[in-house]
């Protein structure tokens, strides 16, 4: 019987107070991540420093504190201890091991930074007054905050697998000479996705002038950097241009309340060509708002660090982009997250 | 399907970044739960303020925090959610409605309180050097630290049951005269549940002299003050004196290196009478280290606030205890801790 499985057991036959111990000092789950990908003990471990005495050596740390990690790991099922030599768990082999090509250990800088995790260092009065107290008030909104640097660094190899679902679902291989608006570009992941796929698609990127280099730096590397051009500014200000075929909105509509996403939505439909399409990508929760988890519990985060941003359900996303002037919404899984197709 | 279920088969069936993602953010559940103990939420819900308006209105909280709070405690499977109402868990209904007899929430000032929490600010620096980056290195071990003062505050209520255990394990009830001392009291709960079930029974309190109040307020309360004495001090140091029935050592062995425990361990032994018995209380995980869960968690606790303390294995502390002069160690559980009786 595995930790979980026990634990569960113990869960349905009678209360105990594991659970909420477990869950008030959480915060040390976090830090234990974090600190094995920055020591990047999982890498080691592929690599056979198995034991505590080779990855004590193979990451100049002390053995005391590499055998607690481990076995704190171990606890959590990222790793496997049999006989003192440790394994990676099947997840911690795929994205952990720095040498996977599905390496997401990146994202720890931006997931368990100092700027989100700070957000939530007075979650109670965020409570209370509905928001985040990160700032002066205007919490990630702040113009040009440094979290969203944070982001672009971090959060791109999140986005690998949603940018060539949405390159799919649109057909762009198909669109031939297009424009596309990706706004809240961060990484660029998206937009330069597209034109990876489409030799004739020209990419417009909206973002804070601090956070668009990140994104330059990706479509040079991606070899589409003549194709790429810069929007810097706020979206909300900011001229887009018109003609688009497409306008990406890649997990941007969670921080601001309803009327803020159908204003924003309405300028993207001047900005779009006829028959264009917006492309949202985002946490949908079910109508209930309470699964599935990862969608559900992002509202949280939108609470710890905007002002009014929220978790929207498709029924909810369905009427601003109706009162926006889109004809109609398609919704598509893209696990955790959907992929919402509006059509001009 | 539940959403524990979901997420546990997904693990199962083929490796998804989702649990990594979610231990990158555990912080925020660390933080949800701190907040909704903070204000109280979960007796509101059990006083029938279950829906988001009656819950905001009763706490002076804003409805949207209320309500996102509220769904993501119900994701975490603290609440649950029906029709727009909220009620408890059996767990939450049990350990954090405080009109329960067996309400924990108090435990969250020091779990999720600063002082344990900033240890793990820097974890990956620990896990180099092997031991705490806490207040010039001596961490929670040193003198008059204030986090003691948070554990005395906070944490009796988590000990009312395995202090009813050792009672009953000792057979205090019958040992009729007897002198008992409480090293490292705190709270002071281990030796005044002692002093309640034995009229006769005297208790010899060790702790810092800034803790040492929180214990004799504990025992005026339980109407035991004139047959508690206080020695202030640090345990390695002060004149203990002797012909003792009892020592109990809870929860303190795990802040010191095995050579400190036995010398610890020595000076007990002189101070007890013949026949006497050390009362341990710990967190003792299997030979293997990574279980049970919390049992073989709890080092990685003691890495980031300690300079060298650990979460012993029973064989480990059989021998520190023998090397001390103890003649043979019985173990017991305590869920999930154990009661380790030493004998003299």
């Amino acid at each position: 019987m595995d930790a979980t499985t026990q634990q569960q057991d113990a869960h349905e036959q009678q209360p105990t107070p594991e659970r909420i111990f477990q869950t008030l000092t959480a915060y040390q789950q976090a830090a234990a991540m974090k600190a094995a990908i920055e020591l990047d003990l999982f890498t080691a471990i592929a690599e056979g420093a198995n034991t505590t005495d080779k990855l004590a050596a193979s990451r100049n740390a002390a053995e005391r504190g590499v055998r607690i990690l481990c076995d704190y790991l171990t606890v959590l099922q990222f790793l496997r201890k049999e006989d003192g030599r440790y394994s990676l768990s099947p997840e911690a082999a795929v994205f952990l091991d720095r040498n996977s090509p599905a390496y997401v250990g990146g994202m720890a800088g931006f997931l368990a930074g100092e700027h989100l995790a700070h957000a939530f260092d007075n979650l109670t009065e965020s409570v209370r007054k509905g928001g985040t107290t990160m700032d002066a008030q205007q919490g990630s909104m702040t113009p040009e905050h440094p979290m969203w640097e944070e982001f672009a660094r971090s959060m791109a190899v999140m986005m690998r697998m949603p940018a060539e679902a949405i390159a799919e679902i649109v057909g762009i291989e198909q669109l031939g000479a297009c424009k596309v608006l990706d706004i809240a570009a961060g990484h660029g992941v998206f937009g330069i996705t597209l034109a990876r796929h489409n030799p004739q698609a020209e990419i417009h990127a909206v973002d804070w002038r601090n956070v668009l280099p990140f994104a330059r730096r990706n479509a040079e590397e991606a070899g589409v950097a003549e194709r790429f051009r810069e929007i810097p500014g706020d979206a909300f200000e900011v001229e887009f241009g018109e003609g688009y075929d497409l306008a990406l909105l890649t997990n941007f509509f969670h921080h601001f309340d309803a009327e803020t996403c159908t204003r924003l939505m309405r300028k993207v439909h001047a900005s779009l060509k006829d028959g264009g399409r917006a492309v949202t990508l985002e946490f949908v929760p079910e109508e209930d708002r309470v699964s599935p988890p990862v969608a559900a519990s992002f509202a949280m985060v939108m609470l710890g660090t905007t002002p009014s941003g929220d978790a929207y359900t498709f029924s909810e996303f369905e009427r601003m982009f109706r009162d926006a002037g889109f004809s109609r919404s398609e919704s598509y899984p893209a696990p955790p997250s959907r992929i919402i197709v509006s059509y001009k």
